[in-house]
């Protein structure tokens, strides 16, 4: 199998823990080269590097960073795709430009109107909501959301091996004459089967529904899917941060905090996003997992064994079938 | 001081909990009417009852519901603050209904587009954040989200007293560049001063901000904000039951669990929406308060205070002065 091609250069700890996650992953039996600076770049261990000496920053704009900075780790990252020389690239850096540089680079798959980022919501005790898209297209129409629910149906198919995924719509209402004029046309179509038999359409689904085992992918525009995404962050940020302060309110309460800690873990491991391997840009032509911008070496050895593993199984193979 | 309307047949605990709640209020000194059925109310005790024969149920059709049932206690509650019987009203009934009942009795405050559901985000340690719209317009325009930024200003000042409320623009990315195009729209409007320099506007917010104390107020369409909502509410039930959960692990879990339930309870309680006092439709001639709809007795009093303290505050006339 190819290795998969790792920006080293991307991502708030690159490239310390980029590397060491490269270098882990190996050692782990996933294949990895490292796309970066090789002068920058320390400790690389027996991993090839393939060089690119620019690096595009993580506030910098997308489109234009990627136009002009032909040599940096994230374009040759996703040329490594293109060329064949990987089976699949991994960013924790500047999202919309690991976009930029995937679409421009690799291209569109073949049918697909707009490629959506499918990110994973954990739900602890069963398998991760796929929610998408999460933040690739701010505006939307019908017809890509009829893909969306496609692509995400074959990608949690491939990622979680759940044989029927069940497929929802995010909106404010169960009923299908809730929500705005894209949903109401977006229900239309689902229910009529226009995804084709193998999107199991369940209906409208409510923000409440993403972290249950009500649904398996939930399919919304860009825009609303990234407000929920930072808005599930935020409120797990806040829940998190008020058991501990409560942990701190006296003797008693930091004695049986500290008991309890064991007991928490392993919920706090479950949401650890850097658990759940990152987000994949589906609909190109060619595997991009897209790793948050904080990501530790953990975080990106399980990205890489997202990337490895949706190539192994030809994740792009079966989204051009699916949208065909 | 008028009475606020209490519809005493909407919600999944009418009328009994409402009926009760009812009472508490007027023995807390806070004036109130009961509007339902008097034969199917039971201990109404002291308080007087404005017959209404019709119930509009938690799922009829919003409009057709109001059309038809001429003589329900939600649409006879609008009428009574129509008709200067009562200083407000509050529901734990059907939402669209309610919000459909005001607007045709009460009408439009002159001037304002559409009106919106404000909805209090409690943030323990702080006040809360007001969003709006949270679900009156499924699809808005950027006059209108204008209008929410000032009328969620100026009750943000009314019910939590805070003399410049910031007032963020939901979005996907801090920078004027980013969200939708009806979010860029808003964005120039707010950025060029266009709500008035009573509006503090702060830039663009994400979801990660709503729940802490970074932002008064945040302005978003009605789909989104829905949606915002219903994502905290699931996040929300979901963390507390984790957190339960893990205190039933093993007996040392058990006994941690005990020992730290009081200092979990004053976070449990700022969270519970029962406290919060309910959501407010800003926009009609008359106060209309929205509690949720499986509202407690307990959580009818504090919407009844909030009703009359808006009504108290005369905040009809400071959304008129503010739009106008």
């Amino acid at each position: 199998m190819l290795p998969v091609a790792v920006d080293a250069m991307g991502g708030d700890r690159a490239p310390d823990q980029i590397v060491l996650g490269a270098r882990q992953a190996a050692e782990a039996g996933l294949p990895v080269v490292l796309v970066g600076d090789p002068d920058l770049l320390a400790d690389t261990g027996d991993l090839e590097v393939l060089p690119a000496r620019e690096v595009i920053g993580m506030d910098e704009d997308a489109g234009r960073s990627v136009r002009t900075k032909k040599d940096s780790s994230l374009v040759r990252a996703a040329e490594a795709v293109r060329d064949g020389r990987a089976s699949g690239m991994v960013s924790a850096g500047n999202t919309g430009a690991t976009m930029a540089s995937a679409l421009l680079r690799m291209g569109r798959l073949r049918g697909v109107a707009r490629p959506a980022i499918a990110t994973p919501i954990p739900v602890p005790g069963t398998t991760p909501t796929v929610l998408l898209d999460a933040g690739a297209n701010a505006e939307c129409s019908a017809a890509w959301l009829l893909q969306f629910a496609q692509m995400g149906s074959v990608f949690a198919r491939q990622r979680y091996g759940i044989a029927q995924p069940r497929v929802g719509l995010l909106s404010i209402g169960e009923e299908e004459t809730k929500g705005n004029s894209l949903v109401k046309e977006t229900h239309a179509l689902l229910a009529d089967g226009q995804a084709g038999g193998d999107v199991d359409f369940i209906g409208n689904v409510e923000g409440r529904d993403i972290m249950t085992d009500a649904v398996d992918v939930v399919v919304t525009d860009g825009f609303t899917g990234n407000v929920v995404l930072k808005t599930l962050e935020g409120c797990m940020r806040f829940a998190m941060r008020s058991v501990l302060a409560s942990f701190e309110t006296n003797d008693e309460a930091r004695a049986a905090g500290a008991a309890l800690l064991p007991s928490l873990l392993p919920f706090a491991e479950a949401m650890d996003p850097d658990t759940t391997g990152g987000a994949v840009l589906l609909g190109v032509s060619g595997i991009c997992v897209i790793s948050h911008g904080s990501s530790s070496a953990r975080a990106l050895v399980n990205a890489v064994r997202v990337a490895h593993t949706a190539a192994t199984d030809g994740l792009v193979g079966l989204l051009a079938a699916a949208v065909s």
